[in-house]
């Protein structure tokens, strides 16, 4: 694994896991599942593959400190700070600059902190194997999961004829990127076999990115060039203060992946999911007869479906079905199992009115 | 008002209350409405009618001393302990023997800890001329709530003819007592005019009531005379230590009230509501526009026709319609409103499994 860094992105706020996730404390730092914050199980997925040096996370400014206290096996300049949020794109490029200032071979495996994936034997193997791929071949690599169900909550990618590749994983040539389909759509993607859910993985060579940059967003190509020298001369934090919030905020999907020709899909079949949405996270807990999933102390009577997070109070359900119920030590949220992409809505409305800001 | 004392029963657990009220700090503990525990405004009621030396609260002997402390304007004698709940046909004996050994001449007015009325000045002059119909006809005076809709969870009583009484209130004969009716008779009841919600409020010279349990329940009778000479002699509570748990478990109406020949109903035309479920409590606040009735603090988004109770936390509802929330300090209750007279099941379930004892 010569020249390969990783790079996790953990800029969200995770308002959808509200109130647990909040400004200061945000979703890749709760360890509802397995124990440890998401974004310590995001660097722990690593182990064995890439030596700390060469694991970077992109978070906010204002999330480093806590950063490096749940990560403290990373160097501390290795936790590197957006002074504002600027979607995946401007990440991507800091990331690459940064990989690209040590090492002008480097290749980049973009990564984000709030997944949870199993069979992480071939994850591994999926990430070396796309490092080998996009080094080789000058292409950009995307992970496709096969999908485990029509999910109308991810993106796709369609897959076209083999890569030249032999090895544990199969490589695709990856013929287009399609948005989150409706449920007629995602049901004929899962039954014609060629369509993989985007997990949002991607894994280039610096020179390749910096190269699809200049073609397709110069803007960020720009800051690429501006950022390699002062990375370092060490002021690279304040060229980012100077020129980061300027940059309009767009996903590296939309900006590049989704226009470049040389992508190459890696067939993921190692089990993964975003855990978008609290019931998506608790999936991944046992559930009761009823269809309760329950972290913390509930009772539920006649009640079915739900999803409960009570740590250190009971909840009681009577005649509840497929709700959601957050508790945090001062706020609780209720919501419809259904509605439960919406809580940012919540976030909103009380950022909105000024209200509540300790809990927020 | 010679001779006049009020009995207030204070004895249920108050379970559909749950979880603010729990064993030891039940609903009439509760302040929700007015700022007041509800036993204090029962005995706030009085002021002007009765002095404290006449008002008998009559509850579980657990609850003997909290009660003493919510209402230090009553000599400590007059909170009466019950060894065991018996219902109310047990108590309502109980408390005309502790009048009757202090004035045979006594008239008792049977009050409950749990009820929210307007109109005090009507209410006292109900009370005050329901005394003097009981004292000078023999008979037991019940007052029937003129019915504000067709309530399917009250009892009603059927209104005979017109009760000779020149004064404020009218008297009727009380024809019959009848049980919770369902939706349709219930709107027949009060399409007719003759029906009124029975409100467990009925008043009687203790001699009265005395011919009545020989005549009905020989055994409350006999209790009733064993215990004047104990009230006399001070081993009041040994004898009811001695006899009380072998009582059997029923109430006035059933006992005694459906039963006799000799009931007048005074018109209650005070409002009045027995607050008997969380919805019917929070019924007495305003609501929003949306129809969510909030004690405490609660962000209601696409939500409607809730009912929360959330102090010291914030509440956040998306898209939540007509469910109770209810947060003591370590548990919580959520169920649909319609489900509100159930949540005593959930006590139960609780309690038969021995789980969480402190917060029950």
């Amino acid at each position: 694994m010569q020249h390969v860094y990783a790079v996790i992105m953990a800029g969200g706020r995770g308002e959808r896991f509200w109130p647990l996730s909040t400004a200061g404390h945000p979703k890749q730092f709760l360890d509802l599942i397995g124990g440890k914050p998401l974004i310590q199980m995001a660097v722990d997925r690593l182990a064995g593959l890439l030596p700390p040096e060469r694991v970077l996370i992109v978070t906010g400014a204002d999330l480093v400190a806590a950063t490096r206290k749940a990560v403290p096996q990373l160097p501390v300049s290795n936790i590197v700070g957006e002074p504002v949020a600027r979607d995946t794109a401007a990440a991507c490029a800091l990331a690459s600059a940064w990989v690209a200032a040590r090492d002008p071979q480097g290749c980049v495996i973009i990564l984000t902190a709030d997944q949870i994936m199993e069979d992480l034997d071939v994850y591994r193997a999926t990430l070396r194997e796309s490092a080998a791929v996009a080094q080789a071949g000058g292409v950009m690599v995307t992970i496709g999961i096969r999908p485990a169900f029509a999910s109308t909550g991810f993106g796709y990618i369609e897959a076209g004829g083999r890569w030249p590749y032999d090895g544990r994983i199969e490589f695709f040539k990856a013929l287009r990127f399609v948005e989150k389909p409706d449920r007629a759509t995602a049901e004929g993607y899962v039954d014609c076999g060629r369509f993989y859910w985007n997990a949002g993985m991607f894994v280039w060579a610096v020179s390749t990115l910096r190269t699809a940059l200049g073609r397709f967003r110069p803007p960020l190509a720009e800051m690429f060039d501006r950022l390699l020298p002062a990375i370092r001369s060490g002021s690279f934090e304040a060229q980012l203060a100077a020129e980061y919030a300027k940059l309009e905020k767009i996903s590296i999907d939309y900006a590049v992946m989704e226009k470049a020709d040389n992508i190459v899909m890696a067939k993921g079949i190692f089990r993964w999911d975003d855990v978008g949405t609290w019931p998506a996270l608790l999936n991944h807990l046992p559930a009761d007869q009823a269809g309760n999933v329950v972290l913390g102390a509930c009772e539920a009577l006649e009640s079915s479906g739900n999803v409960v997070v009570s740590k250190g109070r009971l909840t009681a359900l009577l005649g509840v079905k497929d709700m959601v119920v957050v508790h945090a030590e001062n706020a609780t949220l209720i919501c419809p199992k259904d509605r439960a992409q919406d809580i940012k809505k919540i976030v909103q409305a009380l950022g909105a009115k000024g209200a509540y800001k300790d809990l927020l």
